[in-house]
């Protein structure tokens, strides 16, 4: 009872982890390639953080607890932006100009879990702060495409579907939507197509507005807005435009979007978001810092993985871990004497060592569990030790050697 | 109001992250080398995992919480050893001998934040399922002595307090401790070193206790027990000696441990553990798995960054981070029109490469905040342009020559 990992989370074996750490590694490489730094708050925020700023959406989705005996309200971070804007209005006008930093850390939605969407997941946000211009949102969205790039992906894979809050909001009060119902037109184009037509028929009932509202955003557009003709422009410079597309069907969940918003989706529409963010040019101030322009997004794992390994782009977990470069096996009493002396030394000098285990003094066996670690070299404790030697067989070429003990590390890392 | 990291957390800037950074690759480095593999587990665990083999000890430093409507107890985790021995026991047979895991993972502990102890920390964690043998207990502390090496610390920094629960159990019962005592007993010692003599002499007191029960373990002991003399033998072989001391005050808080325990120290006793562990053959099979014996330790940020931090052993963090290999600045209209497109190029094809945000064209100014970064080379879009071609800055010897537009890549790599 209650022993394994709780509804929505996951148990990372070594071959599991090792694909989260190579994606990890794609996103942390584009990150540093790109001049963002990296940074890190707490897995759990006060409540507050959350509640004011990013709207209903996540709230709802939100673990809470407080300290036993404790009075104040704690969540586990939903997402990493509130935390980030946080520590950017602690640093106050102090703040370099821009400041570029990317986060990679887990996070937390108490919703249940389905393909895609799990209770805890791991997340990459890249942000820059500080200014206000569509060639610092194309920028963060070419760094989010150079990580997919190195995990395989193409324009044919992948597009970035780029919106605007402004266009959006305008379309919608061209339509006939009234003011007080902008929020709610808003969060139902947002969710319209994760829903069944029968579901979405009801919300636009409930709340009387008109399904032909939203029926314009599927319309090929042409819509004339100064940041997004400045922004194709940028998108251009970067030569990332075949990976790019306006439509305004985008309009992020999340409150505190104030400009360009976007998401990153596997071509066909076949998964949730791989990615989205966008511009919130007031949610640093909101935080009582000073104003500061900021515009990032947040790529989670669980829907990329899904692309990577629908396309074929994930090998085998194993194929990630670390080969040894040394196992020492021992084939004598003089062996066994020594054994964790020389294992000792070569693991303090930096080099992958490991030994079997086994208590057989049968070489072949031996030299078949090396084999299975893919080790490149082998390392006998035999009878040669009584010459002060050892023998390391080359796995790759199978050329055998003996080896004064005392050059062994010279020899291994010639 | 609420716009701060919670009490007893922290937020990490690129200076801070930076720093946090280079121990945990001490730590995986240290591991991999020893042959572990890196596994993960969820950041919360169903709460019955640590009610019913952890003690009292942890339970009372809980953060638990349901899920909003939910009826299902979780907690943050405040240590891995449950999630790795529940990892296991799913696993159940398949499980390789030895199976060599490691884990690096955030934890926390509901108490009052005092110096070397937070709400949340980072902790490395070693464990080797699969061989009941002081030789794998060696290889475990060995581990951990690595990775303090590659962290500049030296067996004059640094003791290894090696203990046995049942050498401390019958240490009790031989001074008269009745087998119902024995736990509280076992809890006073371990936390004594940290009482003041008031509340020492206050809670032997109130349990009935004598005080010189406790007083014999600061005596220098020589101890008779087989599984210690096999240990010391192996510390030897490991060639981890003088790192080494056996100290009966040492018994560890938490309920699950049956055999060799032990606490890493800085020597001089100036700070509460930087790491502690032992062997807890029991707890995979508690978990509803198969008998298999494991030992494995547990070594935090917090106290470890405290002792390196005191010993000069920690460079500023900025020391830490990624220099950039290009910095590209833009000192016509030509260059402006192109200096996305160079970058990307440069950062697709896996090159730190950075760029200035300024409106100025002064090439002083520009190579001067070049400077600032350390970049190795800097890229500078002239005038030359018009011949299709940039200027390349060597900032170590101060050369510049000019080049092609298209063979600068091949340059940078040369």
């Amino acid at each position: 009872m209650g022993h394994q990992a709780p509804k929505g989370t996951r148990d990372f074996y070594p071959d599991d982890l090792a694909v989260l750490r190579y994606i990890e590694n794609a996103w942390r490489s584009a990150s540093i390639n790109a001049g963002f730094q990296e940074i890190q708050g707490p897995t759990f925020e006060h409540l507050d953080l959350y509640t004011i700023k990013s709207g209903e959406g996540i709230v709802n989705e939100l673990f809470s607890f407080k300290r036993s005996g404790g009075d104040v309200d704690y969540a586990l971070r939903p997402e990493f932006t509130p935390t980030l804007a946080r520590m950017a209005a602690a640093k106050g006008r102090s703040l370099a100009v821009p400041t570029k930093w990317f986060a990679i850390s887990n996070h937390f939605r108490a919703e249940r879990p389905q393909r895609g969407r799990l209770r805890e997941f791991t997340q990459w946000n890249v942000d820059m702060l500080g200014i206000d211009d569509p060639a610092a949102d194309a920028e963060i969205i070419a760094t989010a495409i150079h990580a997919l790039t190195a995990l395989g992906l193409t324009s044919k894979d992948i597009v970035v579907r780029i919106s605007h809050r402004e266009v959006v909001v305008k379309m919608l009060k061209d339509a006939g939507v009234v003011e007080e119902q902008i929020d709610i037109a808003l969060s139902i184009l947002d969710k319209r197509e994760k829903m069944t037509p029968d579901a979405f028929a009801e919300i636009t009932s409930k709340h009387g507005l008109k399904p032909d509202v939203f029926a314009q955003f599927d319309t090929d557009l042409s819509i004339q807005h100064e940041e997004l003709t400045s922004l194709k422009k940028e998108l251009n410079a970067w030569g990332i435009q075949d990976w790019c597309t306006f439509d305004f069907n985008i309009v992020r969940g999340l409150a505190y979007y104030t400009g360009i918003v976007f998401e990153i989706h596997e071509r066909s529409g076949a998964e949730r978001a791989i990615a989205g963010g966008g511009r919130y040019n007031k949610l640093v101030e909101m935080f009582n810092g000073p104003k500061i322009p900021a515009a990032g997004f947040g790529m989670g794992d669980v829907v990329l993985s899904l692309v990577l390994k629908d396309k074929g782009l994930l090998s085998r977990g194993e194929t990630y871990l670390s080969e040894p470069e040394v196992f020492v096996v021992s084939a004598s009493d003089e062996g066994d004497a020594i054994i964790a002396s020389i294992i000792s030394e070569l693991r303090i000098n930096g080099i992958h060592a490991r030994r079997s285990y086994k208590s057989t003094r049968n070489v072949g066996k031996l030299l078949t569990e090396a084999g299975k670690t893919k080790s490149r070299l082998v390392i006998i404790l035999g009878k040669e030790l009584k010459q002060n030697k050892v023998v390391v067989k080359n796995m790759e070429n199978g050329e055998q050697h003996e080896i004064l003990k005392e050059d062994l590390l010279t020899y291994i890392n010639s």
